[in-house]
């Protein structure tokens, strides 16, 4: 069976898919040696790491280099592409085959933008639909921002005709970030016939009970991330006898830290 | 005053300098948030973020990268180079030109080599010589690797050889990782009049008693990289339920990390 294969299983097993998300080498090796049977990146993390700001498009280079560096683990890696890295399709098609090529697994492809906005849904469509032709071993994952959006309210409606558009665009499952409601969730489980993919979120989220829900993978976003920063920041200032002064890390936070 | 003159000047503070050692650049600008007055870098977080392992002189591209990312972080950088990434003499000073042509302010050169076995004296002298002439404002922390290498007993004798000679040569300051005891601390302090470095070593050293003793900088080796490295893989694990599984990663375990 190949990478891509098993992670499709990864799928269909009696218990959702906790998949973790690492920013680079390190951490994906040592998940997998914690037991993770499969492996995602996050892009904040990747593009942050290399001082770089996260969802617009700039990481590219780093995101394949990672990629490569990751197919080198024993497990499927799902790679998480933003929205591609680029507004043309055939770029995006054309990233998809240069991961395929050394095994990976799986991609994100998101249709959040960096101005908040969401791509036009017959533009992404045309994406997901390219990227399948280009790398049909791939477990293509449609992300759709429209819970999460800096700019307008949550929009379930929406979130309903973006996740079965990408379904009839080939997808090969949904994520939709910041979905926890438990009607949300099961709306949006019985809107497609392909696995659900939920965001982890400490206090809002119960991975047993998005299992009862039917969701079938639940990453953890930046949150290892934030949190190996967190620790690293309390370490050092413990050194100083100021550890409780340790601050948290949000998206947001990370985002200022490297676009100053 | 340029950004290497306030790190010479950080070494003769009232307290001694707390370099907290970032390997990405999220880290170094998360510490310089948090108050740092400098930052270092740890070559075993560099090397196993990009899937290398440490001191074998493989991650000179990855080092020089991230040394041009954090140069654009308002507070002195000092650059882990490990043994130079070469055993050849006019390598190693240019690897110091090229990084005080960014505004690098230091670097850390060590003796110890990956086999476990120490660099002769007078190869160390010669480059730590040729180092200076090609970057004489860069502070260059010299290493000696005598107290902690794999192969051989820690030898405080050869420690005190060393250090003479490599103030001799010109280095700006000595570092004797893994030096502890009073005894050794007041031994270095003693021999040498420059501003001794020493590892924070949790339950080993004391900041407080090492300042009184006379160290005049203290680092944090790759203890941040290793707990950042705990906290992601026990926020996994915590996600399935078995947080309590998480492991700890010593340096060995890291490089075996790297090895697979």
């Amino acid at each position: 069976m190949t990478s891509a294969e098993t992670f499709h299983d990864l799928h269909r097993g009696d218990r959702p898919l906790l998949l973790p998300n690492a920013w680079d080498f390190a951490t994906g090796a040592a998940l997998v040696k914690a037991g993770f049977p499969a492996v995602g990146t996050t892009s904040l993390g990747v593009a942050a790491a290399a001082g770089k700001t996260d969802a617009t498009g700039d990481a590219r280079d780093e995101t394949l280099a990672l990629a490569r560096n990751l197919s080198r683990l024993p497990v499927p890696v799902t790679v998480d592409i933003e929205g591609g890295f680029s507004t043309r399709v055939a770029d995006v098609a054309e990233l998809a085959t240069e991961l395929a090529s050394f095994g990976i697994a799986g991609v994100n492809l998101e249709d959040g933008r960096a101005d908040g906005t969401l791509t036009p849904l017959d533009h992404q469509t045309t994406t997901i639909a390219a990227v399948k032709r280009a790398a049909p071993q791939v477990f293509l994952n449609a992300r759709t921002d429209t819970l999460w959006l800096a700019d307008g309210e949550p929009d379930l409606k929406e979130t309903l005709r973006r996740v079965r558009a990408f379904a009839d665009a080939g997808a090969d499952g949904v994520f939709v970030p910041g979905i926890a409601a438990d009607d949300d969730v099961r709306a949006v489980v019985e809107a497609v016939d392909l696995p659900l993919n939920v965001l982890f979120m400490p206090g809002k989220t119960d991975v047993g009970r998005l299992a009862e829900l039917g969701v079938r993978r639940v990453s953890t976003g930046s949150l290892l991330f934030r949190k190996a920063l967190e620790a690293a920041v309390a370490t050092a200032l413990d050194v100083t006898g100021h550890g409780e002064d340790a601050p948290a890390f949000s998206y947001g936070d990370i985002q200022d830290l490297v676009s100053r």
